[in-house]
């Protein structure tokens, strides 16, 4: 059995790697477009913060674990196009000359680029690029540039466009490093993943260290100025010019699926391959995972929902059936979490916008409350919002924002668990979860925040 | 309505705030025999360590917030006996008058008291007791009376009888104040409640900071000294004798039931007195919910189980039904957390011997993950063991010893959720996780652990 796989990160190394413990026999193949397979895309911001001072920590595994391990890595390779019927793909070699690969099965785990974002100059002809300080920020290589830039250029200020995950991680990677950082977000609040009123808490922390947030402002372009790079952005009250010495455009992402469409198969939400719960795509012998595929949402059904955790759970559901196995994925419930300076923000399911755009009905309640016991040194407020539906009280979706340490992520996780489980807002309060004064009341922070609910 | 409560520690005052929020014309009167209602005694480690260093902080709310809630407290007043058919209780007041309360519906949650140890010098005549620095802790009068001894004294060593929670919290209270402590240890490990592998781990943590921890060692008696008491007992290598200056017995506790069971309740696992779901007694109109009774746990049907949360949870239960509602104690897994030093220890559910001996299949998992990507600093191995039905994977216990801050505890609870629900050990693998590098990995360490089941 020769098991091909296109795609080095998370998707493609958990299918490669469960194909061959299932199956050890398997001849498994990577093809790998740049030099990093296995690297934690997540850790970009901390190498640059100086928490991880050398880069090849960033790898989940080393090179040589994944060899060990029977997977055959052909990097610097770069698919260019899949004959599902003749079972073969063509990739250009690091040499730059061709080869056409034959395969049994096929996993392609291509995952997702930056989106098109339509501000000028940032692609395109004559775009600003590395060596005007101007970034985009989804690749090894990209973090690299980066790097170069803060270490030879020595900027002293940054515009980060865009305030999600891994725009917000950089505020403070930048603002530790010295940078007088200012963030420009299109919509109402930063971190648009939660709603607004606890997306504000986390807006004020980057106020409180020092950094400029500036919603509601959409940037039109990036000129070269004369000490370095210009972001021109209209917001209410007019258009605004910001110089600054380096932009890091971290404006979403989409998913990364020219070489599947192009062999014919069809696409779903998002515009992201369509694949069923086994992982398999429209065409025969072809499975897909990861950024570039349909999420199966357990309380919504196929959406669009690229995450590394997902991307891991695909793949290695992917592997098992390339070789003949029957796993079934269980589907998602969104579940986030992102540190940004001492705060902790997550949040699992559905908000109550989200779930009412889904036709369910749905209420929320909202409470602040203490992580452990206030006579205890170090407690902090966690602040919860639970939401459910108002009839049957089944659990739809929790958003949580407290302190690094706080124990936040894992209470997220709890009402991730109660919602895949099915449990109403009100088994909350009759969960038995643990308790010592320094880590926890009585009732635990969720559910006296369950108890809210009538 | 008159409700009367006797208790006034988590299940008396759970009980009377339930009532009074569902039907606040109730008139609701709680006998608490000591001054201090709805302390937290979970605290008492923690206001001798200095942590908390006004004690009236341990109070989870305040005489004035409980009368404020409608809870008419009735302090230093000892209830002696039920009349259940005439619907009375006598107390004997602070004056030492005896009074006859009437009453609708009454809950008695008299908890538990110290174990009867065999030990001599400890209780019966002649008793060694606080003036000879020699103390038992279970009360805040009696966390009062250690406070004496330390602050006047001044003791240098100390022998602490028993290593359960409040045993290894002293260790490390004590020790953080400058004492040379001891540890006597009935069973082959600290930490009874955890298999002996993973409490070894809390062992050495105990070693670590320099505790002497003894093991397989029975107490035969305390004496009097010359300069101190001197603590008599047998391990397998003979009889030894240490000098000290300070003992801390802590050997366990049991129900208070003798009001109950001499009003003619019936008495059930642990003699604890029998309550259905809904908390009743087998007398009418008479509640009962806390340490002094039956437990239901999820997996094992009645135990006893005395815990905090579960004091909550049922005197919660009870305050409603005896105004008239119809609430349902859900049982609970047994889940626990304590920190000693640096490392949390915490399970939940059963371990495979004690599903064994309740006549469970189980068989059990291990694995020691790091609690986040080890490339972000601080991340810290957690030892996680998680037990389940060999044949159908039903998920039947958890435990996990890691370091503090490194949501080992919510780790636990959600594993207390995923057997709340009946959930599969395979299906932990499956659960949406949160997922960012300072806080997991995009497999968090309970999923890793339960993929090693097969």
């Amino acid at each position: 059995m020769r098991l091909l796989i296109i795609g080095g990160s998370d998707a493609g190394i958990m299918a490669g790697l469960r194909a061959r413990q299932l199956e050890p026999q398997t001849d498994v193949t990577l093809v790998v477009a740049d030099q990093y397979p296995n690297y934690s895309i997540c850790g970009i911001p901390y190498h640059l913060s100086g928490d991880v001072p050398d880069w090849h920590d960033l790898a989940h595994r080393t090179q040589t674990d994944l060899e060990a391990a029977g997977l055959s890595l052909r990097l610097g390779t770069l698919a260019t196009s899949i004959n599902a019927e003749a079972h073969t793909v063509t990739v250009t070699k690091p040499d730059g000359n061709q080869e056409t690969i034959s395969y049994d099965r096929l996993v392609v785990a291509t995952g997702a680029r930056p989106t098109a974002t339509g501000i000028t100059g940032l692609t395109g002809p004559d775009a600003l690029g590395p060596a005007d300080c101007v970034h985009q920020l989804h690749t090894i290589d990209q973090m690299h540039a980066v790097q170069r830039t803060l270490v030879t250029r020595h900027p002293r200020r940054a515009v980060i466009i865009g305030a999600g995950y891994i725009g917000l991680e950089m505020a403070e990677t930048l603002t530790r490093r010295g940078l007088d950082v200012t963030m420009l977000q299109h919509g109402p609040e930063v971190l648009s993943t939660l709603d607004t009123d606890l997306a504000s808490l986390v807006h004020s922390e980057l106020v409180h260290h020092g950094v400029h947030v500036h919603l509601n402002t959409s940037v039109r372009s990036i000129q070269r100025g004369e000490r370095g790079p210009v972001v021109i952005s209209d917001d209410p009250t007019g258009t605004q010019k910001i110089s600054t010495d380096l932009v890091i455009a971290v404006t979403g992402i989409r998913p990364n699926t020219s070489l599947l469409t192009m062999a014919g198969a069809t696409t779903g939400p998002g515009a992201a391959i369509t694949v069923d719960d086994q992982m398999r795509t429209s065409l025969p012998d072809i499975y897909a995972a990861g950024d570039g595929v349909t999420t199966k949402h357990r309380l919504l059904g196929d959406t669009w929902l690229p995450l590394g955790t997902t991307a891991h759970k695909q793949g290695r559901i992917a592997g098992e059936n390339a070789v003949g196995g029957n796993a079934t994925f269980a589907g998602v419930l969104g579940t986030q979490a992102v540190k940004v300076f001492s705060l902790v923000a997550a949040r699992t399911g559905l908000r109550e916008t989200e779930a009412q755009s889904a036709r369910l009905p749905a209420r929320s309640v909202t409470a602040t409350v203490d992580d452990h016991k206030a006579y205890y040194p170090g407690s902090h407020p966690i602040t919860i919002r639970l939401t459910a539906d108002p009839t049957t009280g089944q659990l739809l979706g929790g958003q949580l924002v407290g302190t690094y340490g706080s124990e936040v992520s894992k209470r997220a996780d709890v009402i991730a668990t109660a919602i895949f489980a099915g449990l109403t807002i009100q088994q909350l309060s009759d969960l038995d979860l643990s308790y010592t004064p320094p880590l926890a009341a009585p009732w635990d922070a969720i559910q006296t925040t369950a108890q809210h609910w009538q």
